[in-house]
């Protein structure tokens, strides 16, 4: 039975984490709201959200179904998904090590989102754009750095070597990295300019994954939507700065 | 072994609902950054956080650490604790759902500190103030009856009874929506000034778990710090308001 995903159509947002891993590791699975046809499309998604009889009730997108279970929240997913897909460490305490990176990951993600949004998820950007300003500018001088630090030092300090997150194998935390680079990319063009320079064992990392055969063929694919401003990362010029 | 919980002193913070779990369980556990002596003190948690040696390199505080272990993040310390401390579901499947509820937890946690820092952690209160107050009014209009109505749906949900969140028993995500209803209440009186009326499966598990003979010495020891200005919730009086 394939995995369904739920989650928004018309963005990547938090349902790219999951895209990812399930596209690199060739699963099964039905991304519910871009689809049509009974059960598929964003009704099929507010049916469970709205759902009066489930028992594990969500509580926000995304979620995914596997038979009778639902998962919510994208680290809490791939820390379900991670062993079945081959793409979490094979240890225990390794994978809790593993969530422990994911929820950095989390965390940073919703500072990115809280750039162009730091007063109301209710509001349109443009009402909230110069609190917004000064937001993006705390996040570019100090946040941002401060995140990519941390993982450039968990990649040098892996004993297996800085080629991956844990160990010497491939793992969600890894294809949720190249993400985040590829969304800072994205948002903030003038204010990621150096970072390869500055992050080299990210900057390698994001190759490998983005090399690895599945999710090239998968990026190029029209599966793969392309960033807007409507998902997390958004490029807005304005609050773009050279770091 | 004791348990060793990294944590700031002088705040209960994000550190609390760790506590809180271990004080329920009755474990032997450290408040390393509150005690004195060789090894103890904030600057033992430092030397953690700036360890050029360490593996498992936390990227912020709560952290704690068990033996040679090192676990980073609320959720993902009570996720390791919840079984051994018997404070999880014995069902793996009803473990990842506890886990997407403390998940939710964290995330209704991060808004409650935008309240009061939505522009910068760097940066004072009083420096933000204006955009505090405008990220207050939608909290407290939109964010707060949100998440405050899905666990009081999640609840009604159980099929063991609304006494508590999963199955028949207590887990550390009942505590940690003890440590919620608390840290509203002393954060924003008038806001959730009819919380107990609006929310009465919520509110009786909170006094069921006040109640808990280990919970109620631990809220009168002086373990237990005041709410304060330095916490993730802070009483501004300006940012409250009638709900």
């Amino acid at each position: 039975m394939p995995y369904e995903l739920y989650y928004w159509d018309g963005l990547q947002g938090r349902g790219e984490f999951i895209r990812l891993a399930l596209e690199d590791a060739g699963a099964d699975y039905i991304d519910i709201a871009r689809e049509d046809g009974p059960e598929r499309g964003i009704d099929a998604m507010m049916k469970v959200l709205k759902s009066k009889s489930e028992r594990h009730l969500p509580f926000a997108p995304p979620f995914l179904k596997d038979g009778d279970m639902i998962i919510s929240h994208v680290a809490n997913i791939l820390f379900y998904l991670g062993p079945k897909l081959n793409l979490a460490p094979s240890d225990e305490n390794q994978r809790i090590f593993a969530n422990g990176l994911q929820l950095t990951i989390t965390d940073f993600v919703a500072e990115v989102h809280d750039t162009h949004h730091p007063i109301a998820t209710t509001q349109y950007y443009e009402d909230q754009k110069e609190a917004a300003k000064l937001r993006s500018k705390d996040f570019i001088e100090h946040r941002m750095p401060k995140f990519l630090d941390y993982f450039e030092r968990v990649l040098h300090r892996n004993p297996d070597g800085k080629a991956h997150t844990i160990g010497k194998s491939l793992s969600y935390v890894d294809i949720s990295l190249f993400q985040i680079f590829e969304g800072l990319r994205y948002a903030f063009p003038r204010a990621t300019a150096n970072l390869a320079k500055d992050y080299p064992a990210l900057q390698a990392l994001h190759d490998t994954v983005g090399n690895r055969p599945n999710i090239k063929a998968y990026l190029r694919s029209e599966r793969r939507l392309d960033f807007n401003t409507s998902g997390i990362f958004r490029h807005y010029p304005e609050l773009d700065q050279s770091a």
